[in-house]
């Protein structure tokens, strides 16, 4: 190997010795001869490259003399471990700057925002990355995925996925999605109406190019996918924005001119709110009558907790003309790259051509295992398995939300999901609590990557639960409540009169307070004279819970059976006409209406 | 799963009965219940969909009626088996056909040409696959590739490769890439050097999309790889076409307006030339002095067996202008989508961005199986292994056309490689020759899909070994030889005098033979009076072999001892002044000038 690294060119400008020289600090430098390494004796490398032996003692004492090498005695020439504190930088800088061809002259411009996630490369060592698009390991099937893998690798499945197939997928896997993955979403879909993607991303970079350019009007949510800006920038493909309400994309935003729309139903990214049925069909019936491609990506398509997932845009499609494009990437695993897209036979046909233009087909290996995968039933375990998992984190995520920020924050009515979108308090710098958050180990999303459009908001951040186990949760979150406790300290609002001795006895002998929860759920908690108290939760009255209040030392004292985590917490008592503040260390921590019988 | 499938919409337009008709007969022509299976009770299926179970029932009623179900006393109710013969067609036509959105309008127009190997999907099954590109079972190291699968499901492994990467690539691999591939082509490459791509179809997808459009002048061989042309319309981008002398591409057809060019120097696509030494040389100083930018395509690196692999034209590239692009497709499996590409850091940096934009990167499971193959050393001892058979049957294929095609063929002189590349007899079309070919069980490949030039020669194409063992090669072109016989047979030329008797004596007795084989190389054959026969081959008397001849009824037979696989063969013997024609059942089998002395 080492002749092949070492062309010498006998071209009489260059002397050998001299060009062996350059060509040995370039190994050096590079790497190929490690510091400490023993290198090879003259004789071998003479040998070697068919130059004499003094050429190369030569060249070698030339680089003793540089401190490339050492030499021991009785023990053979070594490389200096010193070379790499001092040389490597500056030569390679040097091999960069000097006669090298010019690229940014000649590469088409590609304005691409940069797409890099908002958290750092080593997430996996702060205490608390409450992110969003990971993984958790303990999530991964790890026994089922290995089986899979160790079937794929008999001799007959080899033999029928280690062949270039050309444009076609595995139809074992084609199968199984439509027979086990589909139907879930209320989707039928034949086998040619299917084509595999390396991820939902190249399903939305194939559609991408077939169907955008200078004159396609797409609309997208805002704040939306910001990867689905990105490929209509690369494209040179005009956008507008619509809005987010309560039960999904604003459909009066979307303009009859449109002809690409692009949503994200099942949990709108990054708001996470659940499209309704109701505006599913609506939505399916006005790009029926406005003419519009609905292109919808449904990438995390069963993370629905609460009640029985709603059925997929694509499922209400009578004209073929939603796109349905989703992955593997969060019940398996992101690095595995596998998606899929739903769409007519004729866009199929037209996408397999452009995908086998750009790669031919997605790794075979890969569709074979998912393929047994599904077919072993694994699939269906795992989503279950990962969804009492997360939907257990996203009820702790909102249960801490509620405890510890709740007068701070405002976050949107969801159906499941691993994520909350929240809006801090006026005046909040998302990247600037981020970064102090981070340095306290906690990573929270700053969201303006999610918006286009001219407004970027600055409070609203993300919390993701799903590479966070679930007994992180809540001490992540009382930290975080901490940390806009002391952002939050300059300009203290009027909390009212405070009450004490009497006054505050008399008040709270008798007294029901009704407010909201951070999610928008209504409550009403009753004080009784005699020390009790009992609330009700919700819009129907869904949750019950009763406890105990004191007064020691003009400081009221309450503890719930099962609400706030059972905890026994005092309060200094602020009040207005109609309105009661929980004031704790001079800061507020909650507030509500109040009504006297 | 199946209230999913039938969603129901209780709109007044249309009643629940036949709602659940249209949608149960969907299932039914979709697959979802096969052909003879049990369809659910009535009173389950209307506790699912939350219809009453007349609903149901009356629905079930109807479809028997249509022939859809059929009901089995005591039983239940059953899928017809009848449905599919005569309604899955036309229903699915119909759901095709009716209102249907209309993507010819709106997609881009994408002038892709077809770009599908020219052999069926079911190869394997033809007795003699002739063909390139695919791949054979028997060379895979089964056992090393799945002891690396295994490790690579360790836990920590897992933990490295299932998250998502983002931008990057698996640092392992690349590490193995610069220094366990790349020296072995005399390449040396930093990290921020390499991409690894989904084989080398992505590599050149991405670099056409950095650097193509319809300002910039592409040159590449003709013949050449289809897939590049492919790239060059779909980025509308003109392409001039420079042609292939002994040594590879012709220098001077490469336009000094030239910006980008396109090589395949190991083995040049499809005729397996291979570029000299010096050829290599002025290729890159013509780049420099033109100041234009390489595309190398090292699609089998070193499949080179007659001498030492020559250094890629990477390696002598001192400006940066040179991009590397290789693949581990020939080495394992092309189903692996496995490749990379070198090239200066600020042009891997944009493709880099842009494969994020397409599919992020690629499937990081099988980065880390490659990684680790290579860090144990198999890659090369599969590359030996792979070498040293396809060797083997590129030296049988070579031996085969020789003997048996001698006369018709004329091929060129490469060195090592996988394929050959075949000038039939004039007049022959090798579109018809193929079909007729495959007919008998024998694959070849025309290869006018390699030439984008106006000219598409009719009579040449491709051999190729490497899915083929090397005993199947002789039956296999012996019968193709057959085949060229009986479509030769039209239009006989004469041989000149039929020597019979004592003038066929006399003439035998003492007389040398000169020729060339069908790869060029010179031969000499020299007959003696005593029924000996010696011979030499090759441009340095390389080859030597001795035999014996003699004559029975007017027919000369000859025997070598390892020359025609020793074959004891007859021929009738016809000369003109200078010219000897071995023929056979009145068809010529060989020729050659010959000398008295």
């Amino acid at each position: 190997m080492l002749q092949h690294l070492f062309t010498l060119d006998d071209d009489g400008t260059t002397s050998l010795q001299r060009q062996l020289q350059r060509k040995l600090i370039d190994a050096i430098l590079n790497g190929y001869f490690a510091a400490e390494s023993r290198m090879p004796s003259s004789r071998k490398l003479a040998e070697l490259l068919g130059v004499s032996r003094n050429t190369v003692v030569a060249a070698y004492e030339q680089l003793i003399d540089e401190g490339y090498l050492l030499s021991r005695e009785r023990s053979g020439i070594f490389v200096s471990s010193h070379v790499f504190d001092e040389h490597a930088e500056s030569c390679q800088n040097d091999q960069l700057t000097e006669n090298q061809f010019d690229w940014s002259s000649v590469c088409n411009p590609t304005s691409i925002e940069a797409s890099s996630p908002p958290y750092p490369d080593n997430w996996e060592d702060y205490r608390y990355p409450f992110i969003e698009g990971q993984y958790d390991q303990s999530l991964f099937p790890l026994n089922q995925w290995r089986e899979c893998s160790r079937i794929s690798l008999n001799v007959d499945e080899i033999k029928s996925w280690a062949r270039d197939s050309g444009y076609e997928d595995d139809p074992s896997l084609i199968h199984e999605i439509r027979t086990k993955v589909l139907p879930r979403r209320g989707i039928q879909a034949r086998p040619e109406e299917i084509l595999v993607t390396l991820g939902s991303q190249q399903a939305l970079y194939l559609v991408s190019r077939l169907l955008m350019n200078t004159s396609t009007l797409l609309t997208m949510e805002e704040p939306g996918y910001q990867g689905m800006r990105q490929l209509a920038q690369h494209n040179l493909c005009p956008v507008r924005f619509a809005g987010i309400e309560k039960d999904g994309i604003a459909l009066a935003d979307i303009s009859p001119q449109t002809q690409l729309l692009y949503v994200t139903p099942s949990h709108q990214v990054p708001t996470a709110v659940t499209m309704s049925r109701d505006k599913r069909e609506a939505l399916v019936a006005q790009a029926n009558q406005d003419n519009f491609i609905v292109i919808e990506d449904d990438y995390e398509s069963e993370a629905n907790f609460i009640s029985n997932p709603n059925p997929a845009l694509k499922s209400l499609d009578s004209q073929g003309r939603v796109i349905y494009i989703s992955s593997f990437s969060k019940a398996l695993a992101p690095g595995l790259r596998l998606g899929f897209m739903v769409a007519s036979p004729d866009l199929i046909r037209r996408a397999r051509k452009l995908r086998a233009l750009m790669l031919r087909h997605p790794p075979a290996n890969n569709q074979r295992i998912m393929a047994l995968f599904l077919s072993l039933g694994y699939y269906d375990m795992t989503m279950r398995r990962l969804y009492q998992a997360i939907n257990e984190r996203w009820q702790e995520l909102r249960e801490a939300l509620n405890h510890y920020l709740g007068p701070y924050i405002v976050t949107s009515e969801t159906m499941g999901g691993s994520t909350c979108w929240v809006k801090g308090p006026p005046g909040l710098n998302s990247h600037k609590f981020a970064a102090a958050a981070a340095e306290k180990g906690i990573l929270i999303e700053p969201v303006d990557r999610f918006y286009g459009g001219k407004e970027k908001p600055d409070s609203y951040f993300r919390l993701g639960v799903r590479s966070l186990p679930k007994e992180k949760i809540r001490p992540g979150i009382e930290e975080l409540a901490k940390l806009i406790d002391d952002i939050k300290a300059d300009g203290d609002p009027s909390f009212g009169q405070h009450l004490t001795g009497e006054a505050l006895k008399r008040f709270m002998a008798d007294v029901t307070f009704t407010g909201h929860t951070v999610f928008g759920d209504p409550y009403r908690i009753t004080l009784f004279a005699d020390g009790q108290m009992e609330g009700v939760e919700g819009h129907h009255d869904e949750k019950y819970d009763t406890g105990t209040w004191w007064l020691k030392d003009n400081i009221w004292y309450r503890q719930w059976q099962q609400w706030s985590y059972g905890e026994l917490l005092g309060f200094d008592i602020f009040v207005t006409d109609s309105r009661i503040h929980w004031v704790r260390n001079g800061k507020l921590v909650d507030a509500a209406n109040y009504t006297k019988p």
